[in-house]
C-alpha cells in the first residue's frame, strides 16, 4: 500500500539551487486495476537513483494529482527517465490509468521553507 | 468557495519553454479560520499578473497540498511575489494556516503533455 494518506510531518525540504523539479500532474481515468501497487514500487525504485533527493505527493479525491520529484542533476534524471521498469509503468500509465498528464522539468534557481515554532 | 474539489478536465499543459514554475507545497494547521476565502482571492488575483499561464492544485485530504503557478518569466513571477495583497495573505499563511512550507521557484527546461484519445 502506498502511504499517500498518511499526514506527512512536511514537505521534502529547501536544497541549495542548483537542483531539478520534475511536476508530473494528472488526471485519471476510471480504470486503477495494478496503480497502486506500480505506483508504491515507483517510490521505492526512485530512491535507488544517486541523486535522487525526495518526492512529494497530494491527490484531490476524484480530482488532480500533482507529483514533484527533486533531484540533483539532470544525470539523476535522465537514469530515472531511462530505468526499464519505471518505462514499463509509464507505458501502463498511458494505456489505463491516466486521462491526461502534464510533465514539467525544470531547474531550481531559489527555494526555501518554513517550520513552525512549536505552538506554546 | 474555491473550485479545488471540482474534477478537472486536464492540468495545465505543456508551454514551450522556457518558462518558469512555483512549487509550492504545505502542510496546514488546523486553524484555517480565513483561508478558503483568502485562497479563492489569490486565485483571482494571480490572473491579472501579466505573463502568468496557469495554475494546478492538488490536496490529500488532511495531508500535503501542492499548488504549482506557471510563468512565462522571471518579471511575472517576480510582480506576484512583490503583490502587497499576496504578501499579506502569505502573512497569514505563516501566522496561522501553515505548519509548513517550502517553495521552489524553477525554469523550466522540457515539457510535455498526453490527452487519451476519446474511448471508442
Amino acid at each position: 500500500m502506498s502511504d499517500h494518506s498518511g499526514v506527512p510531518a512536511a514537505p521534502v525540504p529547501a536544497f541549495e539551487p542548483p537542483y531539478y523539479v520534475a511536476v508530473f500532474s494528472t488526471v485519471r481515468t476510471p480504470e486503477q486495476g495494478g496503480y497502486s501497487e506500480t505506483n508504491a514500487r515507483m517510490e521505492e525504485l526512485v530512491k535507488d537513483v544517486p541523486g535522487f533527493l525526495g518526492m512529494d505527493h497530494a491527490q484531490t479525491p476524484g480530482g488532480l494529482g500533482i507529483t514533484v520529484g527533486y533531484f540533483r542533476d539532470a544525470d539523476a534524471l535522465a537514469e530515472w527517465r531511462s530505468d526499464a521498469e519505471h518505462r514499463a509503468a509509464q507505458k501502463c500509465g498511458r494505456a489505463e490509468w491516466y486521462q491526461s498528464y502534464t510533465l514539467h522539468v525544470a531547474k531550481v534557481e531559489r527555494s526555501h521553507g518554513f517550520t513552525r515554532a512549536t505552538a506554546g
